[in-house]
């Protein structure tokens, strides 16, 4: 028998306490040994819950006792989260997080910590709810160098961008109907921005180097910016349009973003729809491998919380070495991105061939019948040329009294 | 420092060789030491090889090496393969193999010889190449019970369909395509018969179970039967034919299949294509989770047995108990798998109408121009049902004088 905590009985919190029940046998038998839940920290009463008898107030209670050896910290947030979770590893527990701003902001630390302490640390949680990425890479790709991972890591703009493309709806009002179905905020921005993405596409750039990378270095584009009409053009072309946060790794330096980008069908993530999430890792040995689930929702993410407890027990006297050193990832300058581009312009193509051969060389016209505009999809350049190139085009729009560009969206480069 | 031994210097073998050279400091990191490969048997020799001065010809020098501590089967065959895998267990050696035969007909009897002397057996290469599905059941989903596992396990046979698909070839001409770029053997018939698949899906449900599974007990179809017009009415549809390895597990039952269905573009199989292997696992907690990869070649699959071999140097002291019970698991008659069915059936379907709907109640009607036939796309019916009825259907009309049913294909129930 081994005894747990969990502090913060939300969504999350209180899925891991039900899964401990009512999957108590399958539990046991894989840790080897029981799971008994002995505390529930909350600053709430749960007077209803089957918890109710373990619910406590006081911190102290959980560092303070012995027995406990596995904490599962699904506060959220940084504070108090760091310095309980601190004190809980320094106690000598175990400690599961699902808490990706935690483990973004202080995961070096916590793993020294962790580290020093002999116990395990272990966060699969935090990225992709419900699907193993992290321990994919520290169980299944450890022997192979990771070349790139490209994911679309938050299930509340993949639920808009599919409704987009599905239904043909403007942003808006998708995003009206995400939020009625409880799958946005009330205050979208963390979602719609690309900083939910951006934060677990640095924990998996940091996983996939073992160095630390921070999500203040990666440059980062929402979908706030992309239109139904978009879409029309995306569908014409028979692509998609997925918010995608994408690491690519080369010898020290790795490279990131998280931005719109168009895929084609024969993209592994272009099937990846609604609330689901989808991981594609390219590695050097291995090839293309993708991942897909439940990216939230109380029980697929409470789920890789338990798995994390069972792999703590397994592994009480050998910790699990899951994260990285305490050393900064060289980043390189988004502008070394490769990709084409979906580029939309008022006019009419014929009129500005000359022009746009100056500027992107050959492209491709796409027009959308009954609309002022026509659109190009360029060949490939690196993301600093490329932007270089579009400024000088809209420099001669203007000087001929005219508009330029009105849209540009990543195309990805297979 | 651990020393290693490969047995058979084939395209996997030899892919083992090459990785542990090419990728020993990330393997030598991620394993916490060195893994130093000593010997290399095979019955040839390799002169020009850069294993060459480490091939022998004779098992017992492995066997007798206490310095070897790893080895590896991928031989392929069950004779000699089991009895040196059996040797080097009960010498205390970690056994690493690709064999699915191997797993699949002597696997209980291996992991019980395993357990006994505190050594890893594993085999994540034997089922989907470089995928890694089994360390996900038994690492990472280890809590959950597993409710469903769909697979397309067989790159040769996906190649054959989705040549079909996309390019409307005959059967014939996509095997004969398929064997010009050595993804088919030239007798094709462990892979087209789909009993490569059957192998592969009998261990991922003795793996999900827990109990022991023998390929004998699975119902299973290759593709043989599937002609391009099945594509035509597949397309009409929005719907592909996929040859899917099925288990479904409901308490102590389990229920297992392997055929060609039709599944439409909202299952994350359906964009699986050419020699690409995806596995769909629905879990109780987490629901659908889907893995996605080579299902062959040789880094890929080489990639997977170094990745066993470095959790055998990791787990030296405390193996993994990665594998199933010495205990049959009750299957049940795939009668009691439930599908819709597509019927292609000769004649006009307005002169069949009552027969129709006697024998099948209210279905769909897809007619393709041009031909002397028309289809059908039934209700949901168990497969004894639907047997019975079709039986039925075919009986009537050769009262009548006339043809019955020319083709049968089941259809994905979401």
């Amino acid at each position: 028998m081994m005894y747990a905590a969990i502090m913060g009985y939300g969504t999350i919190g209180s899925g891991v306490a039900e899964i401990l029940t009512e999957c108590k046998d399958k539990i046991t038998r894989s840790a080897g040994q029981e799971i008994c839940l002995k505390y529930v920290l909350d600053l709430r009463e749960f007077p209803d819950s089957p918890v109710a008898d373990r619910i406590i107030h006081d911190f102290q209670v959980i560092e303070s006792d012995p027995q406990i050896r596995l904490v599962v910290e699904t506060m959220g947030g940084l504070n108090p989260a760091c310095s309980f979770v601190k004190a809980c590893l320094k106690a000598g527990k175990h400690v599961i997080t699902s808490n990706k701003a935690l483990v973004e902001a202080h995961g070096t630390e916590l793993m020294e910590i962790a580290r020093e302490n002999k116990v395990n640390f272990l966060f699969e949680a935090s990225v992709g709810g419900g699907i193993p990425i992290i321990r994919t890479l520290y169980r299944c790709l450890m022997g192979e160098e990771i070349q790139e991972i490209t994911g679309i890591l938050n299930g509340t703009t993949n639920f808009i961008l599919t409704k987009m493309d599905q239904e043909g709806a403007a942003f808006e009002k998708a995003l009206k109907e995400a939020q009625e179905l409880g799958y946005a905020e009330q205050d979208p921005s963390a979602d719609v921005e690309g900083h939910d993405t951006c934060r677990k596409i640095a924990i998996l750039t940091a996983m996939a180097t073992g160095r630390e990378v921070h999500y203040e270095q990666i440059h980062t584009e929402g979908i706030t910016r992309i239109t139904d009409v978009d879409f029309q053009y995306a569908r014409k072309m028979g692509m998609s349009i997925k918010l995608l946060g994408t690491a690519r790794i080369s010898g020290d330096k790795a490279l990131a973003m998280v931005a719109p980008v168009m895929i084609g069908s024969e993209n592994p993530l272009y099937g990846v729809r609604g609330v689901y999430n989808g991981i594609l890792v390219k590695s050097q040995m291995l090839g293309e491998t993708m991942y897909y689930g439940s990216g939230a929702g109380k029980l697929p993410t409470a789920s890789a919380v338990v798995a994390d407890l069972i792999e703590a027990v397994q592994q009480d006297k050998e910790p699990v070495s899951a994260g990285w050193r305490n050393e900064q990832q060289l980043m390189e300058e988004s502008g070394k991105f490769r990709y084409r581009y979906f580029v939309r312009i008022e006019g009419a193509a014929a009129q500005k061939k000359e022009q746009i051969q100056k500027a992107f060389g050959d492209a491709e016209t796409i027009v959308l019948e009954g609309t002022d505009e026509f659109a190009l999809l360029t060949g490939e350049f690196f993301e600093e040329e490329f932007v270089k190139r579009a400024i000088g085009f809209d420099t001669e729009s203007q000087k001929a009294g005219e508009d330029g560009i009105r849209q540009m969206i990543r195309v990805q480069v297979q």
